[in-house]
Formats: structure tokens, C-alpha cells, sequence
């Protein structure tokens, strides 16, 4: 929705948006490769080429979540549309509409996290195009500028996973506390163990420093822009993964068996935290923007003290 | 079949554990319980109690792996049979063999672990025993024995979990390995990035100091027997699970997407380590006793100056 | 000062704030004891009893900063001035001013750190108390108000200490980044080595974290005072000590040799900060609070749902 | 004396390998450069160049441990003796023998190590070499060697640094133990304080690890020599060295301010064991070999399935 609210023209507005936001319909993103390693994201190789009035689209996505959704009608598509001779590194790529009944999309299969489907949510789905035809109007902002627009999605996108990961180790903590303070071993409380309690410190420290630089991401992205807090997201998108993991994973020692059964969220709650590390870009990838960014800065300030 | 061959009477051996030997039927063990913190043994509240000459239990388990399994015609039930008003912390358990199709045997569920069942392995069922009478000559060696059991088993036991949680990190480095070779992003192999690659490092290094480790533990199991073995059984358990989940983890990291996924072994073989870190006692509970031993060997050298 | 300018009596503040404020003297704060961890407070056992008009003090106290300035003409020391059998836990113990040139008062020695002796600042003095006689005027606020005097005093103190922990830090990474910048191996710079790199990324995310909380535990010690802001004053001192050791430790890497030797600030950094884990109460003292806070505060929560 | 031992020719043996076992002189080694990072010994530029049958030596080495001895009459001086240009990256260096007393061998200072110069131990010193001539028949082994001499002395040398910081981390184990078997806070013995028990375990079982690897390296480097035990020795090496600093840290903060006062070895422990993290190449470089040899050996494994 946000693909098409910031960059969509008015036609694919009125076409697209309007229906997904009286919420008729839903959307999905085929962003991820199977074949390739997309933190890389000039990796992709799902091609787009120009027929007449139209493109024709090949390739294979996976973990386009929420594509199995009934109410699932279009995807967002990013495709190789140039080639690498003649274009710069970040040129190639362009996004387009694609329809979910045009021929030649197949959904191939829901792919599990950590054994488990999220099919109420519309689970998460290899989906290939096999000469996939759609007009040309249907490509967003023009071609070449598909990483222009992730960009400008990839923000906010990745903000809204570290609020929802703030929230969750809230979850994970208040449920770790509630265990605490309601089991005993060795004739005391749980939460009476100083080194179950000074997890519970130390992730209540975790949570609050994150959710310190969120506030900080959030405040950035809505005043300095997208490219502009470029820094503050990087360095939120890794801090709020790693937080998430560590709190669920104590709540989970806290509650022993339970921890990793059914009878409990947490063993889902972790399922979704650990793709946190991995989703929208891995870690790494953020360490390394982080720490190119940091030695600019810190050469500008060199510079300004001459 | 450990307990049978260690601690079985003659009848008791001729009647479970050699169909147990030719593979003809299976067992399964009750320990842990939903309403109590299983990590002190002695919190357990499954009770049999005399009435001439059965026993009668009442109580609820879990985790109680191959329950599901079509052979599995017997449980070792750990049930308490002695009140703590007289009876020492740890002679109040005794541990009797049931038949499965005894009446007021009931498998409740299998527990799923991260979301996965194991049905293949037969399950972790939730085990309810209602008013379930078996002949007194059930019993294991003993009333009050539980416990002088269990140590006996447990052993042994945990040293298994950890030679298969070093073949589980041996295999995920192999497969960390392979994509490292086999991926690339920003114009370079995955395993040419300097990060992976001290992951890499790591990985084999942990796995080198645990492999020792078991080996050291396992010859002390064998030469000074269960009881002079524990600390380092404790240090093993506590090593190898550490170990394995951060090596797991790493390879996860490695594949992206398809380390979450049903696609590799990666997910699966998460499930299996983070459980070793509760299984048979959480890591929390093997540190005390390494350091409670610690401070008693280290008194014994100090005294020994004098 | 803080002390007296908070706590003490008119008097007392002409006759030894003033001077203070007009830089014509110096004090010193004399509360920790070889003798006992004085992690726990109540430990202290330096005693003053009343004799008439004065009272007596005897006992020692060691890492009395600045002890050895030239300028410093005054102490304040707390005793213990009530028994454990008539008083609760935290009114046994008082604080009282005494003059450096009283007779019993001894400087024993400096005490390294790191083995260096900070003699620029005044060092680190072990001072005993043999019959030290001050009148009883010099008592501050009242027999039996040390502990409240303390909490007045060691919330900002506390809070000084991590604004110089993220100050140090700062300079740290930048120090690190200079050199990243400038020395080669293997045919690049340092920070092009992706390990490096992922430091300076991990740095400089620790340090807007613990910048963030500073700041979020300042207002909260303006706005609430600092008894509700307990649990944000705990927070920040174990997050800022723990940030610090790690980014001047990663530093220190960076710079080889050159990091331990004395030809950069960083291995005196480290001995500054890694006392902060330990001083004005260790880590895990602290821990216990935001444990003990967070249990009281989940507890809240819940009881507002009922 | 090693590198005497195992490469020098019978007149160098003769001339100082023979008073050096005596104990009559001792020998210091200059490897380091201040100027370049030597963690890639490729870097060094200190030179030597043929005149006649003399070499000239000019450049400038740090971190030269036993200068300052006495009794030490000559130094073993890794030089730059051939371009790069011409020789590959591992024939362009040679050792040769420097007596102390030639002219143009300048000790310009001691450098100090967390502020401690080792004093006792001669020191660790910045040598310059202007001008220095020695006879063309002090070279050991021959021009471009050096490599080759490094390689057969680092070997052994590593292990020993490992041997010593077990025996390091044992002795710190020891201090924690009795120390918070003394101690109470809170009513209670600091041993008693779980987080503090938990401590004990995990250095206990990290020496443990520690131990069996480096028995299992000194094994290898026993019977697979030099070359073929790389792996055991660049993982020893890592992982003595973390390991050390870890339990010297842990026993530290028992301590509180007597562990960073010098009323303990333990600060000045912490300064050994954190220069092993530096000294004969740092972490980073082992692990990068690790790493390496790491994939070859999984590559041979693979393609031995096949």
C-alpha cells in the first residue's frame, strides 16, 4: 500500500489503492529470490522485457508473505529491466503491478518459518512467473527506478518491524515475569533465583533502549526523510532483532518445556523474531551501511576541526 | 531400557526388556510434569500409593517422548510415594512400570516443539494417569529409589544429547560451509566475507572444545561411574547445548530465508538444540551443581596446602 | 559538595561549601572499607560513638579520591553510629564531617588502578580513623541519616559517571576510526576489513543507545527525583559502564600495541571504565534493583487489568 | 633461543646459543613496528642491505620484551631484505643476529603495558637501528627466510602464551573461589549469590574447553609439526586468550576495587591476558586461518563423498 500511496500514479491509485484501503481487497510483495542471495539486492534476476504495449515477466520469488490470502489480487513485482553493461549498479531493477490472475503466476507452495505456515495471515509462498504478461502502464514510476522506490518503502517498512518487535518482547517479558513470580524451585520463587532475575533486568534494559532509538528512527525518518535517517534505521533494524531474540529466548528458558510448546506464544513469538534478523535485509548488511556511514561522519568532523 | 538393564529384576527384564532388545515393542518414560518447575526433580506430584497388593497412580506428565509411537506398550512412571514430612528430599520418589493399555492411561496430546510434532519419533505426549492400578511388582528396585535411579540414568542419558548435539553443529557447519561457497553478494563469495568467515571460525572452534569435552566426559562416565562423573556431565551439558544452538544459529544466518524454512534440515535442527538447553534439566540448574563441586574441589586443594 | 549543599547545615556550609564553591579547598568522601564488600552498604563497620560534645571515630576506609590533593582540607565519612539490634537495616549508619588535619586521621597509601595511581587527581587513598575526635556539630542532618544522605547523593553522581562513560566512548570510536582509517593489512585499510567495520557499526549503535537512556534517566532525576527514578538511575549506570569496557576494549583492538601502551589514552580509558562496573555499587547489585522494580511494576499492571 | 636452536649455524650456536643455556647473556627479539601494523608481518619495513660482507640495518622495532635486561647481549632482528617487486610476499624478510653493543642499536624507552613497564622482567622497549653493520655471516638460515624461521618459532611459541594463561586463569579461578567464600553481602556469602555461582561454572568449564585443546594443539604440534597443526595452534590461540581475559574479569569484579587495586595480581593478570589477544598476530588473523583451513577441509571432505 505504501508502494503505491508514495510512488503509484493517479490510474494505478484509483485502480489499486482505493480498494485496499476500503479493504475489498489485499496486496502482496514479490520482492526475495530463491536462487540468489537478496541481501544483495542487485542480485535479483526475476526479468522484465519490453513487448510493444506490454512486459513480459520470468522468473521466481519466494517469501511473498500474505500471497495466499483469498482477498489477495495484485503483487508488487521487482524485476531485472536493464542489464548490467550499460546501467549502473542500482538502474537495473524495476517495479511493476502484476494482477494475481494473469497467466503464468503460479503459486508454488507456502513456506514454513521454523515449521509453522502463519496461514491466517496468508502464509508466506514461492510464487513464479512463467511469461507473464501485463501492460506497460502497470510499471511504477518508470523503469530503472525500482530501488528508488524501495527505498522509500524500506524505511517505514523497516521501522514498523522494530516497533512490532518492541511489542512483542513487552509480551515475552510481562509473560516471563508472570512465570517468575507463579513457579518455584528449590523452595523459592523463580523471580527469588537472582539469575533469573537479573535476566529480567537486563531485559527490561534491552527493551528500553530500544525503544529509545525507535523513537529516535521514527523521529528522524519523519523529519530528515528517508535517505536522511538512513543511519538511525540501519542501526534500529539491528538493535530492535537482536533485542526481540534475546527476550524471547530468556521467556522461553523461564518457561522450560512450555516455552517451546503450543501452550504458550512464545515459541512463535521466537519463529517471527529470528526472521527480524534476517528479513528486509540481514544484519549484517545493516552493520556494514552503519559502519560506512560512521566513517563519513567522522571524517566530516575531522574535517571540520581543521 | 537403560533403567531395565541397570535397575530391573529378573522378571522385569525377561518381560519388557528383551522384547525391548529384539525391537518388538518400545517404551517410553514419565517424567516432567505441566503444573510443577521440573527442574527441581524433587517439586514432582504424580502419587502412587499401596492398596494390598497394586499400586495406584494419579497424575498428569508430559513431555514424554515415543508415547504416540504404535509399539510403545510400556511407561516408567516417576511417581512420589513417600510424604516430605518424613521422608528426605530425595527418597520420596520411586519410579514403577505401567502397560500402556492399563486402564486410566490416557494420552492426551502430542506437544509440539516450535510448532513441529516429531510424529515420526513417535511425539511428546501429555500423559494422564487416573486411578491406574498396576501389581506392586512393578516397582523399580525399590520404593524411595526414584531418585537413585534417575542419577543413574541421567547420566548416560545427557551424554548421548551431547554427542548427537555435536553431529547436529557438525553437519550444520558442513552446511553453513557449502552456501558460504556456493552464494555470493556484493561481488564476492559469502565465505570471502571476513564476517562468515569468523563465524566459520568460531563455529569450528566451539565445536573442536565441545568434542573434547564429551570425550573427557564420557571417559570419566566410564572409569569413575555416574556418581564422581557429575561435573563433568554437568560442564558437557551445559557446553554442548550452548554450542550447538549458536552454531545452528550461525548457519541459519548463512541461508537467509531458506535457513528459517522447511527447505534445509537449519529450522528443524533449532527445534532440537534449543530444546537441549531445557531437556533434562535446564542449563541453569547443571551450573549450580558445576559450581557448587567447584567450591568443594577447590576447598578440598586449599586444605590439602595446609 | 553536593552533599553539603543539599544536606548540610548552615554552619557547615559557610565553613566548608563556601570555600569549596570559591575553589580555595577541596573534600573527600570516605565511604568504602577494605574490610567488607561494601557493595552491600550496611556492611560498613567504621564506628563513631558519642563521647559528650564530640564524637569518636575509628575504623578505615579506602578509595577516598582525592584524599592526596594538597588542597583537600575535609572529609565526610560514614560510620556506623547505631547497633543492628535496636535499628532497622538502613538507620545505623551516619555521615559526619571531618577535618583532614584532625589527630588519628592517617593517609595510609594510594591504591593503583590498573597500576596507575591517578596522582593528578588526588589519588586513591586508603585513610584510617584512630580516635578521631570532631565535635558533634559536624554531624550531617541528623544520627542514623547516612543511607538517605547516600540515595540523595548517588543518583546524580551515578548519572555523572555515564555521561562520562559516553563521553570517553565517543572519544574512543573516534580514536578507533582514525586508525581504521589510516593503517593497512593485506592490502587494505582496517576498516575495509568487514570485521572492523561490524565494530564500528556495533560501537557506535551501543553508544546512541546508552546516550538515549542518559538522557531519558537525567530527565527522569529532574522530573521524579531521585527515588522514583531508581530504577532508570540502575539502568543507566550497568547499560553505560557495560557500553563503555566494550567500545574502548573494541578500540584497543583496533590499535594493537599501540592500545596497551601508553602512547594513546585508551589503556587508562580502560581502567576508568571498567571501575565503573564497579564502583558506587557493582553491576549486579544494580541488577537486582531493576529486577526488583520490574517485578513490582509488572505486578502493578496486572492488578490494573483485574 | 629456539630460533638458535632450530635454524642457526654451528657458529652461531657456538658464539650465543651456548652462554644463552648457560644463563650468562640473554637474547630479546625484534619483530613489531611501531609504524606499520604487524599484525600482517608482511607490512614490516625495518632493512637490511648488503655492503660487502656486511649488512646495514636501518628502521625502527617496539614491543622488544627483555631489552632492557642486563645481561641482554643480542637481539634476533626481523628485516625487509628484498623488494617486492621481485620476491613473493613471503621471501622478502630475514632474521639476523644483532649484538646489543653495535653501534647505531639505540634502546629509545620502555614501552608500558596498562601503565605497568614489567621492569623486572627487562621490559618491553622501542629499539631503533640506524646505520647498524653486522657481519654478512650473523644472517640466520639465509636471505628471505625470515618467514620460514617466524612460522617454525611461532608454533611453539603461541602454545606456551596458552599454556601460561591456563595457568593464569587457574590461579584467578582459585582467588574468585576463596574470595567469595569470605565475603557476604546481603546476608549471605558472595558464593552463595547465584549470578556469582553461575560465574564459577562458566570459568570452570571454559578453562576445561581450554585446557583440552590445548593439550589436543600441543599434540598435534608434537607429532604433525609446525605447518600441519596451523589450525589447532590458531585455535588455541584465540580461545586461550579470550578465555583468560574472561575468568581474570570474572574473578576481577568478586574483587570489586581490591581486583583493579594492586593489593591483587589480578589487575595486573588482566594486562597479560589482554595483550594475548594482540600479541603474535591477534584474534582476527587467527580466526581468518581458521576460517581458511576450515573450508579446505570441508572442501576435501566433499569432494572425498563424491
Amino acid at each position: 500500500m505504501e508502494v503505491l500511496h508514495m510512488f503509484g500514479s493517479e490510474e494505478q491509485k484509483k485502480k489499486w489503492l482505493e480498494p485496499l484501503l476500503r479493504g475489498e481487497i489485499r496486496s502482496c510483495f514479490c520482492m526475495t529470490e530463491p536462487d540468489v542471495a537478496s541481501s544483495d539486492a542487485a542480485n535479483m534476476e526475476c526479468s522484465m522485457r519490453r513487448d510493444k504495449d506490454s512486459y513480459i515477466i520470468n522468473g521466481r520469488k519466494w517469501w511473498t508473505s500474505g500471497a495466499g490470502n483469498p482477498l489477495c489480487r495484485v503483487a508488487i513485482v521487482m524485476c531485472r529491466s536493464g542489464s548490467e553493461e550499460v546501467l549502473s549498479r542500482h538502474s537495473q531493477h524495476s517495479m511493476i503491478l502484476v494482477p494475481m490472475d494473469t497467466p503464468g503466476v503460479k503459486l508454488i507452495r507456502p513456506i514454513t518459518v521454523f515449521g509453522q505456515d502463519d496461514a491466517i495471515h496468508g502464509g508466506h509462498f514461492e510464487v513464479h512467473f512463467e511469461d507473464v504478461r501485463v501492460p506497460s502502464s502497470n510499471i511504477i514510476l518508470g523503469e530503472g527506478r525500482g530501488f528508488e522506490i524501495a527505498q522509500g518503502r524500506l524505511g517505514p517498512g523497516r521501522l514498523h518491524h522494530c516497533m512490532r518487535a518492541v511489542g512483542v518482547a513487552e509480551l515475552a517479558l510481562e509473560l516471563l515475569c508472570r512465570r517468575a513470580a507463579s513457579r518455584s524451585t528449590f523452595g523459592k520463587k523463580l523471580y527469588q533465583h537472582e539469575v533469573v532475575a537479573h535476566w529480567i533486568a537486563d531485559c527490561r534494559l534491552l527493551i528500553e533502549q530500544t525503544r529509545l532509538l525507535t523513537l529516535c528512527a521514527a523521529k528522524a525518518l519523519d523529519t530528515l526523510g528517508s535517505r536522511n535517517a538512513r543511519k538511525q534505521i540501519a542501526m534500529i533494524k539491528v538493535a530492535a532483532a537482536r533485542m526481540a531474540c534475546k527476550v524471547v529466548d530468556c521467556a522461553i528458558q523461564v518457561y522450560g518445556g512450555a516455552g517451546v510448546s503450543g501452550d504458550f506464544p512464545l515459541a512463535q513469538m521466537y519463529s517471527y523474531v529470528r526472521t527480524l534478523r534476517i528479513a528486509d535485509g540481514p544484519d549484517e548488511v545493516h552493520l556494514s551501511t552503519i559502519a560506512y556511514l560512521e566513517l563519513r561522519d567522522q571524517l566530516k568532523k575531522a574535517q571540520a576541526k581543521l
